[in-house]
């Protein structure tokens, strides 16, 4: 359902609909249709996290110079994020959308998950850049979260940007190429500030 | 009126009641209430370039080591959009809601202003990172824009995540201090990842 509309077009109806539970039951557990995208998000992310664990040894060389380390660890996270677009898409409507028309008891629950995925991020970025102390690393992977939200709004603009892209003669912005920069010139650049 | 709502609570109604135009003629110059939001978006961030330009000369150390010339660079480009609220507010509206509602027209003409500013600002990076080559800076320049609609919406959470974030003991973003880290990080990795 997330890959064929954006979550701002998404209804609880719609949501209740396709699981096949009635409305009124989807609301005894869920109080909103963003407090049920929440929860989607924070098991999305956590399926992904699983999923980049995986991946992250065998992509990342431990003997490559840093520059190398921190391209090889960009372009990994960004590939495991494009297989997960549901995932990149609810992040994209989080903190402008989904975060809005919830209670505050919602909003604790969200966060307290959001925190563990944003160490067990900070962990895995650092199996292979352990140069990078903990409040650094952390540091980076809320920004991860921040610019893959943003990167993913950009990649998908509006027919009339399309347009406007198109007859400028503008490239597009292409989710995984402008991402993987995005993230090896975080990780480069926190490296090089980074006191030794 | 932008520093007292969300750009998304702003009405084409209360849009010319503001100006003191009637909704009739605004219509005839604009097509939406998007339209005019994108008119004063390129507006306020050449007003932006501007001010930016008069003071990255005195607040960058030319003769600085390369990391503390990011840092400065990173400083001054952040309290500069810090003192911008309304720029702020505009930049982090425009891909997800004001590009939505406009003409392949409307689109066109943004988006040529808005490639002329990010030429603008990739120069402006460059007069104390010369290291930085054009592809690079206009580079930096576009994610610039990028983090900052970012940054400023996670810094300006719901009630319900601000009380969230209280009964954790999480800090809340600060807009300065996160865009700063980020922009620092961006363009010290950008420097570190450069051919020679």
């Amino acid at each position: 359902m997330l890959t064929e509309m954006p979550v701002a077009d998404i209804s609880l109806n719609g949501l209740s609909r396709r699981v096949g539970i009635a409305k009124s039951n989807v609301l005894r557990y869920f109080e909103s249709r963003e407090a049920v995208l929440l929860e989607l998000l924070n098991t999305a992310w956590r399926d992904w996290l699983s999923y980049l664990a995986l991946r992250i040894p065998a992509a990342v060389d431990p003997s490559a110079p840093l520059t190398a380390r921190c391209e090889q660890l960009a372009q990994t996270i960004t590939q495991s994020l494009a297989a997960h677009p549901q995932l990149c898409e609810l992040i994209s409507a989080s903190a402008a959308v989904l975060e809005r028309n919830i209670s505050a008891d919602v909003a604790r629950r969200f966060k307290t998950t959001a925190l563990e995925n944003t160490v067990t991020l900070a962990c895995l970025i650092q199996i292979r850049l352990s140069e990078l102390r903990d409040p650094t690393a952390e540091r980076l992977a809320r920004t991860t979260f921040l610019v893959t939200g943003a990167t993913w709004i950009m990649a998908h603009p509006s027919a009339s940007m399309i347009a406007a892209n198109q007859s400028l003669a503008v490239s597009p912005v292409d989710f995984s190429v402008s991402l993987s920069e995005i993230l090896a010139d975080l990780l480069a650049g926190a490296i090089a500030r980074s006191p030794d």
